[in-house]
């Protein structure tokens, strides 16, 4: 069985449109060389109640969550104070981080900047390559910073502390010129004689044609292997060339 | 008041980290300049029962639902019977559309592209340039496709349906150099004296170097202006140069 996760972007920058994320598909992508599952993404706003019941939902539903985004020293990073809430446990300066941020920052260690030594009852800090502020792991939820960089370096370091299943590979076929529509009924009954497989059907335009992406998921080898293989004579039943990978961006 | 909206995608594409997603910044954009406010983003994998609860856990909260994904004719396009399921309500051809594509389409109209003129009964088509396919609306609920070029052109035909809101105004100023700890208390005062607005603050790096962006949103333009004026204020009491707008890319 491959673990199950959820995250959730703490992001108000998000929904008015002013940041484009590119946290989701990091996380994604790690996530699968890890062989756990992501299972669903949610993105709420700098709201206390909203923080809170997503935290709560998504834990209960899900073998590990990650959050990104609101872990700064500024009036909308409520997020740690949030995570302490959704467990009932009380916030409180963690002494180490409290030393070594202190140690690093000297004069410029203030008040705005101790928050981010601040965390839940219990909590371990993820300590990482990109900044003297943490992340930290409180049971199966792990806090993560939302800056793109210091979320990738966070990210890095806790994968070791993570639990792991059977690696999910991925195997990809393409044929320019060939329409979803067309091979539509073929595809399903791929899809029919591998059920421990994800097969997938993506439509792409490149330089002006389109063409359709076809893409196998699962843990089963010899599976994906053989769907591969009949999803490539699909292709070639069209009377295109199919090209073995992902369309070239 | 503004309305309030939320996007579902239908996405194993973007769970599995194949795929970066690029439909929530154009909604999102597109949203704030109708004045509706987003306010939650869901991504679930291609499975019936997320979908269906997914969409009647949305439209219920919130004044209008967007989705994205999962409406061609592939095996794993399930989003147009989930919407009907999720509604109550039998899921059967469009004539209008299964007309109109016929039309377009003549012999190469097949079984599995009659499923994209296939709709929950009720359904109004969402008309576009980009796709003889439509998307369609049901009550609060406005389902579109997942490429991004479609979901853009759909997005564009279904506007002018959509109610409106006071418009959502934008400011910001940035400076490089400046650190959020060091503002974090200054901003927190701008933030309780204008409660109405919504005050963000972004560390970003450009060219090696941080920098933070402080944004105001909100809809009372003259708070706006005099927020905007003390953020640039709070900047330059840093003996940095502050900057209007966004930091560039």
């Amino acid at each position: 069985m491959n673990p199950s996760a959820a995250i959730l972007i703490i992001g108000n920058e998000i929904l008015s449109g002013r940041t484009q994320d590119v946290n989701v598909q990091f996380i994604a992508q790690r996530l699968a060389g890890l062989g756990i599952k992501l299972q669903e993404v949610r993105v709420v706003p700098d709201v206390p109640c909203r923080i809170v019941s997503a935290v709560n939902e998504l834990r209960a539903a899900y073998d590990m969550l990650f959050t990104t985004g609101g872990i700064g020293p500024t009036h909308d990073d409520i997020t740690s104070e949030c995570v302490a809430a959704a467990f009932g446990v009380p916030w409180e300066i963690h002494e180490e981080t409290d030393l070594a941020m202190k140690a690093v920052m000297g004069k410029r260690y203030n008040a705005a900047r101790q928050r981010m030594a601040t965390m839940p009852r219990g909590a371990v800090p993820i300590k990482n390559e990109a900044s003297i502020a943490p992340g930290f792991s409180i049971s199966n939820v792990h806090v993560m910073a939302g800056v793109p960089r210091i979320m990738q370096a966070m990210m890095l370091a806790l994968e070791p502390r993570l639990p792991r299943g059977e690696r999910i590979e991925m195997r990809a076929v393409h044929g320019m010129g060939v329409m979803e529509g067309a091979i539509a009924e073929g595809l399903c009954a791929i899809q029919a004689r591998f059920p421990q497989l994800d097969l997938g059907s993506y439509p792409f335009k490149r330089n002006g044609a389109w063409g359709v992406a076809l893409v196998a998921k699962g843990t089963d080898l010899p599976a994906m292997e053989e769907a591969a293989r009949q999803a490539t004579a699909l292709i070639a039943a069209q009377g295109v060339d199919p090209v073995q990978g992902e369309p070239a961006e």
